[in-house]
Parts: C-alpha cells; structure tokens; sequence
C-alpha cells in the first residue's frame, strides 16, 4: 500500500488566528496541489513557542481537547479529506495542562490524542512549568506511548523531545505503529558557534532517522521555522531550525525542508516494506526481553 | 581527560596464525605511529567468517576464554601497553559456545569479558546454530549487558547484531559505560542492486551514530573487509563492507575506513563532554521509567 504523507514546517505567531490562518493557507496550497492522505503539523503550532519564560499568564493559552483550535483542525480534515495530526496546549483541569498532539480523521472526527510523555527544561525552554507529563497508562490500560488508529493505519505520534528516546519509539512499535510522527519545535541558541550548531542539528536528524532503521517503520518529522524573540530582552532567543523530513523505513531521507523557510513536503511512501524488511532484518524477533529489566531503572548504580 | 582510541579492520583467513600476523602487524604500525591507549578489533578477527554455512566440524575453531587466542591477545596487550578489546568463538562446555569479546588491559591481564546477547540468523548469517546468546544476569548479578572496567575507563562493548538494538546501548550506558565498541562481521549480499545496498550500510552507520546521541557516549565500531567466499559454490559469499567508525558524543564522524582496504583509525576523544552534553541536553533525567514497562514484552497486542 502506497501512502501519501506530507509534512508542514511553518512560523507562528502568539495570534492564534494568524498562526492558524498560515497554516490554513499552506494547507489549501498541500492539498490542491498534492492530495496527501496524511498531514502532520509542527508542535504547538497555533502560538509562538511560549516557553521560552515560564509566565503563568501564559496558561490563558491552554484550550480543552474540543476547544477552538481542534474545532478548526476537525474542519481542515474535513474539507481536504485527510488524517490531520495537529498539536494544542491542552487544558485538561486547573492545574493539569499537557503539550497534545490530536489526530483527526478524514471525516473530522477525533480518532485519538496523545499527551507529550517526555518534558524538556532547559534555559529558554521551560516545558516543566507548564506541561504535565502523559499519563504512565491510559484508561484503557495501554500505556501511555500508543498508537492511534485511523483509516490510514495506527500512528505512532510522539512529540518534540521524546524524539530522543529510542524507547518511546520501540514502544510504539511494538504496540503496532505503522509510522512514526514527531511534530517538533527546536532550533538554535544563536549564541552557539556554527560547528556546534551543526552537530546539534545533525545528531537530530541522526537520531530521528535512527528511530526508523531501528523499526523499519517510516519517520515524519515537522519542526518550526524562523527566529522568535524571548520576552527577556537580555536573551537571545531562538532560531528554530526547520529542517522537517519524512525518512523512510531503512532511514533513508524522502524528503528535507530548509533550514529557514515555510515550506511542506510529500512523499509516497510504500507502506509494505516494513514487513519486507522485517523478515529479512528481523530484530524484533531477537529481542532480549529477559535482560531488558534495567530499562526500567534511572541508573544501573 | 582525552583517549586516544584506535580501531583496526582488516581481512582474515580460516587460518588463525595468518589472521592474528596481519592483527600483530597492523596493531605494530598502529601503535608505533600513534601510542593509541584503547585498540579494537573486529568480531572474530582470528578466523574467516565460518558462519556461511551450519557445519558441526567448524565447531572445533572453539578455545576456551583463556585459550590460544586470548593468550596471545594479552602479549599484543602487554607489548604495547593498551587496552585491547578482541573477540573469539568460545567454547564455554561442549554444546555451550558463545561469540565473545575479551578486554584485555594495559598489563596484560584480562580486564573482563562479554558474550554476545542478541543472536542473529538469516541466510548467510547462520549464527544461531553456533552461538548461545549470553546469559541474561551474570554470576554477580548484574545484566549481561554489563560494561568492564579497565584502566582507561568503563567499556561497554557489543557485538555485531547487538548494533541494531537502542535497548543494548541504552542498558550499557545506564550501567555506566563510558564509551561503546562495536566489533562487526556485516557485509552485502552482492546479488543486491547497488541503491539497495547504499541504503543498508547507511541505515548501519546512522544507527550506531544514534547510539551515541541518544547515550552521549562515543562510540567504536570495527568491520571487517573483503570478500568471503561461501564454502557452499552455489552460494555468492559476503562482501564485508568496512567503514569501520570512531564517533564522538554527538554523533559525528571522527574517522572513518574505506569499504574495501585493510586499514587502522585513530582519534583523540575529549572524555569530559559526555558530561558537558548531559547538563544541557539532559535525556536521563526526563526518561519515563514509570511508563516503559512495554519494552520487556515481544509484542504489545
């Protein structure tokens, strides 16, 4: 099965409606042109990347799963007819706010959520002050790293900083992620000399890439673009680095966004090389589940 | 504090007096050139890579952990005052046999040992008929992924199909690991078109690259290179593929061997960013230890 994916890599402003309207706007230019079955948009989309001070005036931001920005995902999908994978500050209760990426299907319905399971904080990214992490299990009992089903197939969506983790990755694989997503919001300290931000960037995309030769599942990456002011006008800011890319399932790069402009990419994916290439490279097979307990442990001390 | 690492990739006979020369040789060049601290060979650099084939007789290449092999092994050490890391087909009890990597130390002595965990097979590859995985827990109990303390510091040394997990290199760093080493036996079914090839050994490098992201370790890798024929005439033997590596802490490229010629690497590793990079990209604080209780199941269904 082929399946048509495509990424968006865009600014965004601290006017929702505005960052919403871009969006749209690249959308309609995706779809008309295009026709994707897939659309993955970059984290937090609809706002500037707030978290470069930790403000609690900021939590007016947070919308519930079914608020207004989800209102105009479901219509987007709607209308072109695809699975939209789209992200929110999420307001689940006062006091419980999460970093969600909603998945829509081609209908506009909600086909599932996922809750960002591993924060960041860092200067200038000060996630742990307002994104509680995912839950350990949902209510259902899986854990919180599952899949979503759709009409396209199960998607394994994480965010941003869980990019790093080859665990979350092998989870969604193993409950039966047929693609990987990472809508993602990175970049630069522009005080960093250029070799550094060099390996900064490579080792991400290594990384990402490395997720999908590790599952031989096909990787989609959508990450900002454009410099953002801090509200600190003693820092620097950051320069997100665009650089999305949709990889296929042996690592390999079907498509890669500039370093500094809108943009979107597509590519064709064929779907059923995962199992060829599983029955040939067949890791999972080989698994050493009986000695993997140390995972479970912050250090082996 | 700097290492100066060094890895050598060669060809190998059936013949173990032959192989092991052209090991005493490069490794004499290697040293008197470069006074490396820290060598690394290939996977089962003392003879041919047997494993073609499943023949009962190839099991008499078997020595035990302190055989002819490793005897000369520590002289290789001891002469050139390094940390030399090397590898044998064990023969642990008749009917128990492993594929194991020995760490030797600067004096000679044997600073410990590790027995491969994850066991490949697959045309060509028949290593399953040879080798028992290593066990699970280790006489003092830890994991059989345990990394061996030497004079230069903790190694956590895997081998070969090992490189394709992110559990392995995980559970190593977990446990204290301060650099990774890969000794490899992979090579290109030649009867695969070249793209098809190109996208194999590039899914190779980038994932133990991403080893070293994700773990913020360098990390060695050894191949060996050169076409082995198949003792089977119907069958078209391995092309090794080289491209032996040393990495640093960030994923990038500090050496690299060509895909066809014997050859040594050499590099100078800057130990203390590991340290540096954990401060500011801390990925072991935030892992969700709670939450990865799936990585111990063959299959989330």
């Amino acid at each position: 099965m082929m399946l048509r994916a495509a990424v968006i890599q865009q600014s965004a402003w601290s006017d929702k409606q505005k960052s919403l309207a871009e969006t749209e706007r690249l959308l309609e230019e995706l779809c008309t042109e295009h026709k994707p079955d897939l659309v993955l948009l970059q984290e937090l989309h609809s706002t500037q990347y707030f978290c470069q001070i930790e403000d609690p005036e900021l939590f007016d931001l947070a919308e519930p799963l079914d608020g207004p920005t989800a209102e105009k995902l479901a219509s987007l999908a709607r209308k072109h007819q695809i699975v939209l994978v789209g992200g929110i500050f999420e307001k689940r209760a006062a006091g419980v706010y999460h970093n969600t990426a909603l998945i829509f299907d081609k209908d506009g319905s909600r086909a599932g959520y996922y809750r960002k399971m591993h924060i960041p904080d860092d200067p200038g990214f000060y996630e742990k002050f307002y994104f509680t992490p995912g839950d350990s299990e949902n209510r259902d009992g899986t854990s919180g790293f599952s899949p979503v089903q759709t009409s396209i197939g199960k998607l394994g969506v994480l965010i941003c900083w869980d990019q790093w983790y080859p665990e979350a990755a092998r989870l969604m694989a193993l409950a039966g992620a047929e693609i990987l997503l990472y809508p993602t919001a990175i970049g630069w300290d522009i005080t960093d000399e250029s070799a550094e931000q060099g390996r900064q960037k490579t080792a991400w995309e290594t990384i990402q890439r490395a997720h999908a030769v590790a599952n031989h599942l096909p990787v989609l990456v959508a990450n900002r673009v454009g410099h953002e002011d801090s509200p600190k006008p003693e820092d620097s800011g950051i320069n997100f680095w665009g650089g999305s890319m949709i990889v296929g399932q042996q690592g390999e790069l079907l498509a890669k966004a500039s370093a500094d402009m809108a943009d979107f990419l597509v590519a064709d994916i064929d779907m059923s090389k995962t199992e060829k290439l599983r029955r040939i490279w067949p890791y999972f097979r080989d698994r050493r589940v009986d000695a993997y307990q140390g995972l479970m442990k912050r250090a082996l001390d």
